[in-house]
């Protein structure tokens, strides 16, 4: 039997040596990032030929305009290897860079894209890190579906969180629109933002409602993320054209209505959040302003203010009137967050005299930090527990 | 106003930079892969530090245990090149290998990871090309869903595809079973298979009738994809422990069950199929004789026919007599197919010469190729058509 078990297992070995799968077996021996107990991580290479190793990710302080980079060295068995101090819990992003080219870390399946670049990811373990894992709780379903939006002319794909017991409840439940910053699409909340791992596990500790979150397509010229939508595989690119015009904004509606005849969604302003980062916080802020009695909670995550592209729309005019609508129909929380290094700190600032000008309230969070996916997550676990209380 | 839009371009151009997709900028002036009009296809990737630059993908000619290499020339820009000939119309993988390291070209987010291993991806556009693109058609919801297995003792994951309309409309509809191979997961299918774009479109092309396919996840220790599953970011590995064991086979039935009892599904022998990739073979195999009157549909692709492991199971004994038992009770179809540079060719060749001798009646395809997707992507295509007619 034993034998027969071993051969059997060669054969299987042959098998992959066939496929694309070949370095699989080959990168199976070394271990990269390995993350001690005290939270140090471990990055390991093997370059026989090249000169230099180093790695880069979001622990190294800023430098210029990226990270600072850390220097693998080589052992003489030709892998190079570099550990970090004791890093706080957390998800964070890395790579290479093999003789000054980018590159990912062959040892390590596990990445996100973030627009145009793909990264490996690793999570040190405690409180984040947990926070943004899949864990031992009920799971919600994730689902892409295409839905027809007449006032932007086309289909559109998005990403639907349904929240564990949906499907064999008969339950009402309360939605948040969860909307992307400029580059991103319907999957940069539930992979980058690990919207998924968070509201699982804050729902299954009583600390968020059960909830739907409705993450659409935010480029309003685009039907879907890049290679998903119809045509070639298109490079993913940060300026997309008409970016953050106003037809997304006017026409949201189409998305609420889908969601709402489409899921047992509770239709009704009391149930209704909507939030975004960058991009997508303007687009909350918009969107909240243009359908004044919509929403009751209102969040922006390091939000643009200002629009970028057809300021003269009708639906950038009367800010200051439509703001005052809003806040005279009521709202139950207009949360706004951002980062004391964010280059659109100045920008949020000024908004948020605006408010006060407006006698509007909202609840402010000024964190450390720039414009990055690490506060994101953060604040979507701040403001999802705040939600329909 | 132009002075205003790009200013305001100026600031969200600076947002990248602090975030970790500022390499897209940086790379998007590089195209690479591009696909010219005759199947060419350039590789382009800026090294200025390096020795030597290579690309292997699928359609370079074999090399001992994986694909031959080609080199790419350096320019004065730094910029290495590389264009193939004429490339008929398929998806292919790809990676380049700077000095010995393998590396992803930092030029293209498309990829796709088999087993541990992430490669390029491209797609010479013609016949096949379109077949695994998405096109402007009606798309199917495909949705990653959490069931319990008693069977397994575990909550598990599986990803589903619901054809186009099924929301909208109160009929019931056959499904197809689909099932990934050693190393694979709940997401092979779906990602590597691309039966999302393939089933979308033979659908919409009236080649396929409407169906409801479902890709479960065939590890029968594992919840769940690797980084989907509780608990860390572990590596994917090709040996799962307990691989191919029988009581995911025996346990089969909760599946089916959960589908018949959730989804508008028709839950008769005649509207249901298997179908499986090399262990997803050999689960198709041995589910459809031990279950012996639940398939009319049965489809083979490149499979493994003997058990590796705990082939004392009791799920393996007797197989003849259950072949027979299944072969009287009927069934439409029994497609089995590989190719004859494939491992598992003898191995087929002795299960044709078993149903033979017990005057099994299949439908037997023989191609040219080894153990690839490339082939499996072929079968699907070929086995989908004949459903449910």
């Amino acid at each position: 039997m034993k034998t027969y078990f071993y051969c059997s297992i060669f054969l299987i070995i042959s098998a992959i040596f066939q496929a694309p799968a070949q370095e699989s077996m080959m990168n199976e021996a070394l271990r990269s990032p390995e993350v001690d107990e005290t939270g140090r991580v471990t990055f390991r290479l093997k370059a026989r030929d090249v000169q230099q190793v180093k790695v880069t990710g979001d622990w190294m302080p800023r430098e210029g305009y990226g990270r600072a980079t850390a220097a693998l060295e080589k052992g003489g068995d030709g892998i190079w290897t570099y550990t970090t101090e004791s890093l706080p819990s957390e998800l964070y992003w890395y790579h290479f860079i093999v003789d000054g080219v980018r590159t990912i870390d062959p040892s390590n399946a596990h990445m996100i894209r973030d627009v145009a670049s793909v990264f490996n990811i690793f999570i040190v373990p405690g409180d984040k890190g947990d926070l943004y894992s899949v864990q031992n709780v009920p799971h919600g379903t994730v689902t892409k579906r295409w839905y027809d939006s007449p006032g932007l002319e086309k289909k559109r794909r998005m990403t639907i969180y349904l929240p564990p017991g949906y499907e064999t409840s008969d339950q009402e439940y309360p939605v948040l629109y969860l909307l992307h910053g400029a580059g991103g699409d319907e999957e940069a909340w539930s992979d980058l933002g690990r919207a998924t791992q968070i509201l699982d596990n804050l729902i299954a500790s009583g600390k968020a409602d059960p909830m739907i979150v409705i993450m659409p397509n935010g480029n309003a010229q685009d039907e879907a993320a890049p290679g998903k939508a119809s045509g070639s595989l298109v490079q993913p690119s940060f300026m997309r054209p008409n970016m953050m015009a106003g037809d997304y904004i006017s026409s949201f509606g189409d998305i609420i209505s889908f969601i709402e005849s489409n899921y047992r969604a509770k239709a009704d302003k009391e149930y209704r959040a909507v939030a975004g980062l960058s991009m997508g916080g303007f687009h909350s802020l918009h969107i909240s302003r243009y359908h004044p009695n919509t929403f009751e909670y209102i969040g922006l995550f390091s939000p643009a203010i200002t629009p970028r592209n057809n300021a003269e729309a009708p639906v950038f005019q009367n800010m200051d009137e439509t703001l005052k609508t809003q806040m005279e129909n009521g709202y139950a929380l207009y949360w706004i967050g951002i980062g004391r290094e964010d280059f659109l700190y100045d920008e949020v600032t000024a908004y948020r005299n605006r408010l006060d000008a407006l006698n509007m309230p909202y609840e402010y969070v000024e964190t450390g930090g720039g414009h990055v996916w690490t506060l994101w997550r953060e604040y979507l676990t701040t403001f999802a527990q705040q939600l329909f209380k």
